[in-house]
């Protein structure tokens, strides 16, 4: 087990950490990202870290500035919208421009030697998102515009994206990730259709550039798209917590790995109903094949005691 | 064919209409609410209208202020936490609580005679998410602690809302509503087994008690939940439009009447884009039981050559 957004804002030691250094700074600074690695696997002894990062740093290193302005969400200053912003974009040598989530994973298996380290991207999709609409969205509206009015340019820019974060990914394992994951947060926002067609073969590019390690896909709201997951390639699949896990696995194959998928809302739950529901999934899916996850990342309001309780409970059980 | 939030703005006719009255006002009054009714039906010929209401009248009717401010969602003043809260609500008699929505349509009925109109009403849970956490939200970290925390209390208010959402919808049939619709926008923040528990039987409720036209259920977020649906009692079921309405009839059974699916942000297509994704839908659905509509409400910048072209679109086809 580990879980998503494993180190964040409902952990005081993060918020310390966060009062010295801007997350910018932070997601730049190798020995900072280590430190914050850390603080889960020290505080809760889950059976793996994630390197301490952030999706966006491969928006930069195509040649976009990202800013987080405090109290919202990240922003590019220049978005693209046409064939003549896409140009301008740039196709980088990965070791240059993207060297920290590599070297935190590095210093992370000399910090704590022994424990399993993953690492991370965002899916070219998702990805895609910011980079059209300039900012996060609840309706995406530039970013389907560009799918709908100029599908081929998307397509050119999906490639880029998936190119730069297969080699972002290589660069993970080969600097000693036991496995790694893609965050399609945004694919669960397109039809069955334009999945298929724009965040799918993006997905299976970005995942063909890498090898040496198992690697993991989770979109969010991906139930419409079971079916399709297998075309992705990924070797392992998270859920989000809506899913019922033992009907994702009937679906998949119980050959495929699954990860996932406890509501993050339940961990404000009561104890023993928190850990009834921590049983209950571990039973749903199964003794082989499971990663115990939560279904999303943990909101900063979760009480730590919830997150305790949970992790307590998936150690504690035995088959 | 009709379509999610038909009446909206982005008409210029309802922008108008807003300019003199505020929504609530709008919503307490059956004369502007039936010209709001009819402003779609005369501006794109669509095939039905849909009573121009809200969905919290009904938190309104149990005892519940709501005020929608300029520029926020809406807020309910005293929201609804434990079971001192809960006392204060009250069982109200439909008929003399909520008038607004089936004078209404008895005044439809008059203005445009041989026009369809369809009432609805917020299904059970979703009005739950909005009386427990007093406004809308991302997480629903209210509303799911009580489900976790003080289930029977939960039950309890999810019954008292669907007695009088089935009340409500039985009237709305009574005043000549061909048929009528249960929104559940926020059933999809659910797991499987929340959904199952809370959700599903509370919709059970307010169906059983309303009989007389076709009782549709719409739920965004609904694929998780697929294999449920049959149980809620509803004649037929929206779709959002991530979901392939093929695979939906597929699960559901050619005779289960399905309505949807188009992107709403596919209204900002090209024309011709526009026209073959709702010619993909409609050759999807098959010729029998699919009723055209979008796979939510249209956003307020949408541009009105759009509707109109979607509109056309789905009037011109002949199987």
């Amino acid at each position: 087990m580990w879980f998503m957004r494993q180190a964040g804002r409902y952990m005081a030691e993060y918020r310390e950490l966060r009062q010295r250094v801007t997350f910018l700074d932070l997601c730049n600074d190798a020995d900072l990202a280590c430190e914050a690695t850390c603080q889960p696997i020290d505080a809760f002894g889950v059976d793996a870290a994630i390197v301490f990062s952030d999706i966006l740093p491969v928006v930069q290193a195509i040649g976009r500035e990202v800013r987080f302005d405090k109290g919202a969400g990240p922003r590019i200053l220049e978005p693209v919208r046409n064939a003549d912003d896409a140009k301008t974009l740039v196709r980088p040598d990965v070791a240059d421009v993207l060297p920290v989530a590599p070297e935190t994973i590095r210093r992370f298996i000399k910090a704590r030697p022994g424990v399993p380290i993953l690492g991370f991207a965002g899916a070219p999709f998702t990805l895609f998102c910011y980079l059209v609409e300039g900012a996060g969205s609840k309706d995406w509206v530039h970013a389907k515009r560009m799918i709908f009015e100029q599908p081929e340019l998307a397509r050119s820019i999906l490639n880029l994206l998936a190119d730069v974060v297969g080699d972002y990914l290589q660069a993970q394992i080969d600097a000693g990730a036991v496995a790694v994951q893609i965050f399609d947060t945004w694919a669960g926002t397109l039809s069955y259709d334009d999945y298929r067609e724009f965040a799918l073969p993006a997905v299976q590019r970005a995942l063909a550039r890498c090898s040496g390690a198992p690697r993991l896909y989770f979109a969010k709201d991906v139930s419409p798209f079971l079916d399709l997951l297998p075309q992705t390639g990924a070797d392992a699949f998270g859920v989000d917590w809506r899913a019922d896990i033992a009907q994702v696995r009937a679906s998949l194959g119980a050959d495929v790995p699954v990860q996932g998928n406890l509501d993050p809302i339940a961990l404000f739950a009561p104890p023993d109903e928190l850990r009834r529901r921590v049983r209950a999934i571990i039973q749903a899916a199964g003794p082989r094949g499971h990663i115990f996850n939560l279904g999303h990342g943990v909101i900063p309001s979760t009480p730590i005691e919830g997150v305790r309780a949970m992790v307590d409970e998936v150690k504690a059980w035995r088959w």
